[in-house]
């Protein structure tokens, strides 16, 4: 696909490297700009840069924050003697708004792939052994809400020898099973298998 | 959805006013930017302003141009007596793509539609009607390659109208019919019809 612009076919190639946007989509997403209003583009250019280059992490938990101590970890209403431990920001977004969790979280910042080269030491695992170490860590219970794939059950693993060190913290992981309004017959295999084994007694 | 910065929130606003992505879509760009180098926003971001802010248009036909001429009107090779009319920037690059079409362009910037409020003087009709008079010009066919829906053939229609100030100038539109390598059972009962009734004899 030739351009008529060399601007045009920058725009193209810089929005045709984002997941999931091919050269036909960007150049959709470009002459789009270009029929909108100019602020339309100059506030989503700054709005790009400026996230980029202001955005902070918390000291405590990596989730991002545009302070210190992210709006989580500051929160006294939370309880934070229980320290759920995701992936990804996008995971802390998910529970966030389930509304259903109360604690804090600690971020990973990804998961143990030797095939992409991301070891132990490239997660914030050392800062976690940290929150949980010394006299004033309050730290009672670990959930581990990790993505049951082959690199996140590794990681979980991991996470659950070094936990060791901690006898007196418990930890637990999220419930694996039916999703809620899933149908059994096209669940896969080795959900059910579980969903049966770890069957929940109902009240009665 | 809440977001834990307001950096991040700012990003996927203005990322989502984009068309065909959704909340979602932009948490998922904005957290890839945010893994990504700094350099890759800043491009991105750079490469996006400088398109809206630099472009411009060709005098001649309105096709984007990074000069006052567009390459296509400038080429002295190509042939500037034949005249494709076209609603949008995109139908050009398809076109140019295609490697069949030696003639030049003018693009209208869009088609007829009184739902929209856009009526022939917001399209550059006049432009067209200009480059077709006086003495130097050397139009001698109009190629509409407008797509068949209602709003483009509103347009077609208006601008044949038009055209009729210009009798020596002949007036073509592009072939419709069956998609080479479409299946005759799956076409539309129209351009089936069409296809029948304007077939082409065959070289024997």
């Amino acid at each position: 696909m030739e351009f008529p612009s060399k601007l045009i076919e920058n725009a193209v190639a810089e929005l045709s490297k984002l997941p999931g946007i091919g050269r036909k989509t960007a150049l959709r997403l470009a002459l789009h700009l270009l029929k909108a209003e100019t602020e339309t583009t100059s506030s989503l250019a700054e709005a790009l840069a400026k996230m980029r280059f202001d955005i902070r992490y918390c000291n405590t938990c990596f989730n991002i924050s545009d302070t210190e101590q992210c709006s989580i970890c500051a929160n006294p209403l939370r309880d934070h003697s229980t320290v759920c431990v995701v992936s990804d920001i996008r995971d802390v977004i998910a529970i966030e708004n389930t509304g259903q969790y109360q604690g804090v979280y600690h971020v990973l910042g990804g998961v143990i792939s030797p095939i992409e080269g991301i070891g132990p030491s490239d997660l914030h695992i050392e800062p976690l052994m940290n929150r949980m170490q010394g006299e004033e860590s309050e730290v009672k219970e670990v959930i581990l809400a990790i993505s049951p794939t082959m690199e996140g059950d590794t990681t979980a693993f991991y996470l659950t020898r070094r936990l060791r060190e901690f006898p007196e913290v418990h930890i637990s992981s999220i419930a694996r099973g039916i999703p809620v309004g899933g149908e059994l017959e096209y669940a896969d295999e080795i959900t059910l298998g579980r969903s049966i084994v770890e069957r929940q007694r109902q009240a009665r």
